[in-house]
């Protein structure tokens, strides 16, 4: 892990320092994605369980996972396992009820009522990845607010492995949520597919979830077409940034640099702290952990594009923080607290000794897909509004009209718009002819 | 205007009767696009002044507008449209006021406290188009949500005429919003220089605001870029739709939906009336005002493209219109709230006579950036949480820690995270090596 001092170096190192790895586009992976998606929506369902014979290495004849195979995971589920998935289901929902946006209504003007109303966004289509793992917390963390939102069609898609099954955590998990239907397709095919829709697969408004290289630039692809599907957020590696005094206990600092390298080779990780003994102590122990980790050899690489940066003070760290904008931020400082005003740009934020980044991820309620790779800086992390609309209503009287009528009539003729102006200024006349008949005799 | 009845189509009849006008990101548009981003980024001012000078057709020494110019714009407006701005600004913040999301806190198992904080996105981009007449109320819209988020650098483009200036109620409206750097710049190059700095221009977070097609392709383009900015939402032609029965007035239906259709050529305007005779009457009063309009020869060519739809009920229209997802929906029936909680798609909502939407797109308080073409289905339009991030707390305490790190623990280990597990097994062991310790004697 390279070891920096912030104040040493000048704007271009700065920027160095703070620089992600390169996300390129290649034109490979575009034409490639380009050409599952036209298969996908010109052959539907054939296409899918071809590219699911080529990709996932299995013969599917039914795309959707059925009552039986729901039944068979849970029958096959580790107990504890299933317990966990259950309470984790639990906070998450509970944080996320708490947050959903609540109906506003405000009379802006004597008759002017205007209200916002939140109405689910109807069909949504969640990614579940299956890589070199299950991710069941996935499908919590795309499922739980989708059904808090009130979402109609809830469709999931994972890739079957080969055996021709979903792994079973994942359907449980999907099942806890309430995910109305779910289908054994992976990668770009997937993404294709919900957005467009074939026979098997319903066609959904938005989609959700993670993915490798191939289901991010499809989602980009789905995204910026207007016939397809609105998407989450843009997709980047994982990243974790700690801040940690001289006083936050370094077995703990490396363990949730450690727990953000292992995601994958691109993560990256970043201490910030203005204790020199820190910078030493820190890297020891992640050498020493990092050693005992069954994916070290992830974690070494990921670790190579690391670093550890000394400050001038915790105000400086807050400062380089909000520069880079991470994912996960991490404040293991005596008073975190304090900092916490300060703090501009992160998807979450973890304060004290007792809170590591694993929480966050699983179980303490809050969502886990966050936005990466500087996008914090204007993009929130998944919420139940991420799965709903919010509409304006405007609910005007004959009065109403009366008071503000004439500004609207105003900024329409400024504005050239003379039959904007016209909608108001008829009506008014209407109103004051309607007066004139009830006060003549 | 095309008469339909909706219970005498066929299912592709009536994908035809709810297209919109196709929308073709041509190569040439791309690329033409693609250059003028890459010569901003290479060359910056530079770039500017030569494109000012080309599209706006004026010779720009400084871009930014000076003191000198606001305090001439605010004495040359005529004084009734300078209180009509103030009065809509006050309006428009009182509702957005109103609408802000709040923090929220909640303790989701025993010393697990998740907080939910809301910071503004720092630096904004807005853009205000000027095209056949000035747009004070799009400075307004966007002006005002971004103060009251509290954005640190609000930025605005717009188009210089040619004598070099801005108009002056577009001037006055940014300033009355708190706008803090006004740009005499428009077109690709205004996105560009936003999305990515110049030496005058700041690099802005996330860019906002309606444009021609040059505009909107620049905003897709950096949109896409992972360094360059998110935007307000995808792009469309303006439309509205219509619901009355046939005890509404057809002179405002018609004002109504001219008032859409003078937007432009490409706007869409679709009514939906159980009446027979409401078609007809409709029909009869659009043609007779429209022959009246400064813009006839606008409204006539978008009238080409809508629709008069006779549906069998009020829920029926109600159904077909939720289908089409409109900008604008307005319904001009004897009860429209009972229609309300039918209402699933649509970017703002009009009731009843008096509520034209010019109202909305003025001064009755709501945003008039709306997502149009259909992206009503998933996109809500403009408000203070456009401008802001909301980032999730996590203050976990030694208790919280022990009542939900098992279940983390359990999960990573289903995930094959061993890092993360760890992260959270660690500081139990941690804490039980401390009570150890505090219960020796
Ligand atoms: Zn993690
Ligand atoms: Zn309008």
């Amino acid at each position: 892990m390279k070891q920096l001092d912030w104040n040493q170096l000048d704007e271009s190192a700065r920027r160095d320092a703070l620089a992600r790895p390169t996300q390129s586009r290649t034109d490979d992976l575009s034409g490639g994605v380009a050409r599952i998606v036209a298969a996908v929506r010109e052959r539907g369902d054939d296409a899918l369980r071809e590219f699911s014979a080529a990709y996932d290495g299995c013969t599917l004849d039914a795309l959707e996972v059925t009552e039986a195979e729901f039944a068979a995971a849970e029958a096959a589920l580790d107990p504890v396992l299933k317990a966990a998935i259950d309470e984790a289901a639990a906070r998450i929902e509970h944080y996320h009820r708490a947050t959903a946006s609540k109906p506003v209504a405000v009379e802006t003007a004597p008759g002017v009522r205007l209200e916002r109303v939140v109405r689910p966004i109807n069909r949504v289509g969640l990614y579940v990845p299956a890589g070199t793992a299950p991710l069941p917390s996935t499908a919590l963390m795309l499922g739980v607010p989708a059904r808090v939102a009130g979402c109609r069609s809830v469709v999931l898609c994972s890739p079957a492995r080969a055996d021709g099954n979903c792994d079973a955590a994942v359907l449980y998990a999907a099942r806890v949520t309430g995910v109305h239907r779910v289908f054994k397709i992976g990668g770009a095919q997937a993404i294709a597919a919900m957005a467009y829709g074939t026979d098997s697969v319903p066609r959904c408004d938005k989609l959700f979830g993670p993915g490798n290289a191939w289901v991010t630039e499809a989602k980009l692809q789905v995204s910026v077409d207007a016939n397809g599907a609105s998407i989450d957020m843009p997709a980047g590696p994982s990243e974790v940034l700690v801040i940690a005094d001289e006083l936050a206990n370094p077995v703990f600092v490396a363990a949730d640099l450690l727990s953000q390298a292992e995601h994958g080779v691109d993560s990256q990780v970043i201490l910030l702290t203005p204790s020199k003994a820190m910078i030493e102590k820190a890297a020891s122990e992640v050498e020493k952990q990092c050693a005992e980790l069954p994916r070290s050899e992830i974690a070494v690489k990921s670790l190579a594009q690391s670093r550890l940066i000394l400050v001038d003070s915790l105000a400086q760290a807050v400062d380089v923080s909000n520069r880079y904008a991470p994912e996960h931020l991490i404040v293991q400082v005596q008073d975190p607290h304090a900092l916490l005003d300060g703090i501009e740009s992160a998807g979450a934020v973890f304060l004290g000794e007792w809170a590591p980044e694993s929480l966050g991820d699983y179980c303490s309620g809050s969502n886990h897909v966050l936005p990466t790779y500087g996008h914090a800086r204007s993009y929130s992390g998944v919420s139940v509004s991420s799965f709903q609309k919010q509409i304006t209503v405007q609910d005007v009287s004959a009065a109403g009209l009366r008071a503000i009528g004439p500004c609207a009539a105003t900024l329409a003729a400024a504005e050239q718009l003379e039959a904007h102006r016209r909608a108001v200024t008829l009506r008014l006349a209407a109103l004051d002819a309607r007066e004139t008949t009830e006060a003549s005799p």
